[in-house]
């Protein structure tokens, strides 16, 4: 052991202070590792992560120890350690063969200005602990603002960088994000009024009785998100208050059944506190009649969100905005950068269109967050956060808006390539269209789906449910053991199509946004589907015998 | 421009592909400058962050652009831009000599493991994205909850790796590990009975009704942190709920008075929801008397939530544990790693004493949360999340709990090195003592403490709050002037010292968890302040006025 790779290993002072303050030795375990990250990063994940899938309870045999070690351990060992029990059996998110979630392959610049930001180690409640990283923030969420809501030179001028105002709210990801929009329109809505102080300070039970309210609720498409649910829980308004709209056809909610529920409520005098929009639905990316439910919210004089956290990175595209037009008119929107902008994991945020919005949430504290400071932590959900915006801040100016026009361009293009092919495939059956990137599908072997277009012929709805539910385990089959062979992923999830009468039905679902996924690896993957499906020595026989 | 450094600035598909998948030249400004961050991140930083402070507004002047640019950027461009104009005017946070707040100077293996994070880029919401960083976020969740509750072995056999039980939740912050916290105790308390479905399902307003109560409390110290009436708002309960209760002369709650607090409460038809212990406050670091909560919490069938996000870390040594005594009492506890565990920025946890708990909080998707997976995000405020659990778990690992126990036990006498200097010091008053890490103090000149000296011993309390108000401003002056001198960091905070009846008083805060602090610097930096108060040509004059 020399000198200079003595990391650690014995508790001493010294020996403590030398890992704040002498430097990975070059040679040293982690220093190559990092090293082969930087030269090639697809290269070092493809080598690191194993192919072949170990199942959890073996990796968590590794991961058992509940006690704090005692003593402190070389680097380098522990090093070895999880590059092999942990990276080895990490997930592959980058590969453009996994296609089944919404992480992507990531640009390289990421790397060394995420090490950056970790090294800079700011904190963006307070200027204090971050200076120029709040400015940079509060660009960062004017641009965005900028990119939905498109207002006047003046008006950027006057409240971005304004203290007590914010365009938006940065947020670890778009759950907070959603839960801040919502937060903010249930304070607003039962804001102080006379001796009333406010649902912010007096609460809930006593807002709703000096409005003179039953109850509240939220209209969302039966696509929503889960975390509206989640949302209505944490808010003391109550999952049940959720009412959930369905949906048409395509996945988009039913606008004139909301208006009619609307009524319904008013009758009842349960208020509608917002309608949350979807763009697009995690399952389907289909993207919910914006310009409608924002003259129903109009009508009903209540906030109007729109959950744009997958598809809002689809504004970047010229050629593609006009799907989610409406928009504009929302009163709040979730976007997250980690999905469809190519940045890590961990940068949501929310835009308000009016900068007093935020208001309805804004608190103070002596030590920190001085009235009238320009702290950021004054009107967000969390308190301490990282420089996250840094990130976004440097994918914005990289690949500027033309760049984001080619990626976005590419994946909703791929994503129709790819249901042209299922289409085209004898032994595929598309389930949703994609709007934006994402799609559903299955497979149906030959027999089986003559059988089903004739049950469907004859309304013979018995059979076609016995059908449905046996290719459901089928579909199940596939998904796991493609995942399980490691090559390629696709995720399954459960939608109600309308053709098959709104039967709940297992689907594989694909997110086309990795820059890398060719359409080879998209053939290759519905080859390997087709393959697996023949191993089947459960499902496909029950099927197969149906048939005949 | 040579075809290896050639990265951008123009958008075609072929350019940006490249930026996924050709690694950063060796010999660009990105990868030079991460070089330097990796062979001496301190030089780095020191000669990066310029040291006189640039005013907000100035800097503001480089963020005023609201529109995403057009053409993508060279990345060595954007580089040579954010280091003059961001990093350049960021705070150096983990500088020996800022002592102000509690970030600290980071071990070096950190930066590295970082960047191999973000490379993996791991979704912990989900098995499925996340694979083995599950079981190894559970694993960091069972060593913390063992460092707390320290049940037997077989309990954490039984619970750390078990679907739908959890041992705590990993979190952006100790913000959100609070309201988590006291949204498990909301739930929890108004849960489903007969043919209530469950404040979670039908709301608040119901819940309270169903129960036959009037309101809800939250009783906490005054000195409670500013998330819990955060969370008192979000969760519909009303700030002013939260019944903040007097301290003692040394900053802990009055227990008793709690009580009988909790006795009126308990008459007007009020339930008290939570008790939170504070531990320590984030102004004094002073601890509450966890035992006597844990007791009153008992007698009064209301849950135990105790705020450690700072001091939690404490725990880690087995000198000074006993601080903390009572906190294996808790329901729930919060702790920061990105605290005084010297872990990156967004390392939150709260951890449930019964892994039961979260249940109340629990909600399932189709496409991801399936009931019975082990997939984390079934229960977390949060969705998607970073694989932040990773760097609490290295540092774990590699620091030890003996190397913890050197670094919690030099912060600590390091507090108390400096309380005897500032008590020494003729110009210097101590203001609270320090318990942990944390002390408050302010100058005085000579001169005016023997004229409060006086007004004091004649009970002419008139002029001592007309001392303090003078005093309130010189310290500002201070702080602000050396912020801004850029040498050293303290800040300041307004408290309610017992010996000045009370009044608010501004005061210096110093936070000593930075390994890398010395006692020269602590001396220096009242020397400067000493220099800095005879600058004062406003307040200073005034006050040895007075005492003619």
């Amino acid at each position: 052991m020399t000198a200079k790779n003595y990391r650690q290993a014995q508790a001493s002072e010294a020996s403590l202070l030398r890992i704040f303050t002498i430097p990975e030795d070059a040679e040293s375990t982690l220093s190559i590792i990092e090293q082969k990250l930087s030269e090639d990063l697809a290269g070092f994940l493809g080598k690191s992560i194993a192919a072949l899938e170990k199942p959890l309870s073996l990796i968590e045999k590794d991961f058992r120890a509940y006690q704090i070690p005692d003593s402190p351990r070389f680097v380098s060992d522990y090093t070895d350690e999880i590059m092999k029990n942990l990276v080895a059996h990490s997930v592959h998110t980058s590969a453009p063969s996994f296609i089944g979630h919404m992480t992507s392959a990531l640009p390289y610049f990421v790397l060394p200005l995420s090490k950056m930001m970790v090294g800079l180690n700011q904190n963006l409640v307070k200027i204090e602990t971050s200076k120029a990283f709040t400015p940079l923030e509060r660009q960062v969420l004017g641009m965005m603002h900028h990119l939905i809501f498109d207002q006047a030179d003046s008006f950027y001028n006057q409240w971005m960088h304004s203290a007590n105002y914010s365009l938006g709210a940065f947020c670890s990801g778009g759950t907070v994000a959603n839960i801040t929009a919502l937060w903010i329109a249930r304070n607003q809505l039962l804001k102080a009024d006379g001796t009333f102080k406010g649902v912010n300070r007096e609460g809930l039970p006593r807002a709703l009785k000096h409005y003179g309210y039953d109850d509240l609720a939220i209209l969302v498409s039966e696509r929503g998100h889960y975390s509206i649910g989640k949302t209505a829980d944490l808010l003391g308004i109550g999952r049940d208050n959720i009412v959930s709209i369905p949906t048409n056809a395509n996945n988009k909610v039913d606008v004139e059944q909301m208006r009619q529920t609307a009524a319904k409520l008013a009758k009842e005098n349960i208020k509608v506190m917002a309608i949350v929009g979807v763009a697009g639905t995690t399952e389907t990316g289909n993207i919910d009649p914006l310009s409608e439910l924002a003259q129903l919210a109009s009508e009903l004089q209540c906030h109007f969100h729109v959950d744009a956290a997958w598809g809002g990175a689809s504004l970047l595209s010229d050629k593609y905005r006009y799907l989610l037009k409406g928009i504009e008119l929302a009163d709040s929107v979730t976007i997250d950068a980690h999905k469809q902008m190519y940045v890590p994991m961990g940068a949501g945020m929310v835009l308000f269109k009016d900068p007093e919005l935020a208001h309805a949430i804004a608190h103070h504290a002596e030590y920190i967050l001085r009235v009238g400071s320009k702290d950021l932590g004054s009107q967000t959900l969390e308190g301490s956060r990282p420089g996250m915006a840094m990130l976004v801040h440097a994918c914005l100016q990289i690949i500027g808006s033309e760049g984001y026009e080619i990626l976005i361009n590419n994946s909703l293009e791929k994503a129709r390539y790819f249901a042209q092919e299922i289409n085209q495939h004898q032994e595929f059956e598309l389930i949703t269209e994609p709007e934006l990137c994402i799609l559903t599908y299955r497979y149906v072997p030959q027999a089986v789906q003559s059988f089903m277009e004739q049950a469907l012929r004859n309304n013979d709805i018995a059979s076609v449910k016995l059908c449905n539910k046996l290719l459901d385990g089928l579909t199940q089959f596939i998904q796991k053991h493609q995942r399980e062979q490691g090559k390629s992923f696709v995720s399954r999830t459960r939608i109600k199509p309308a053709k098959y009468q709104r039967q709940a039905t297992t689907v594989f679902r694909v997110v086309l946004a990795n820059p890398l996924t060719t359409d080879e690896i998209l053939n290759d993957v519905l080859q390997e589907q087709t393959e697996i499906a023949k191993l089947d020595s459960h499902y496909l026989p029950q099927l197969l015998a149906m048939t005949e």
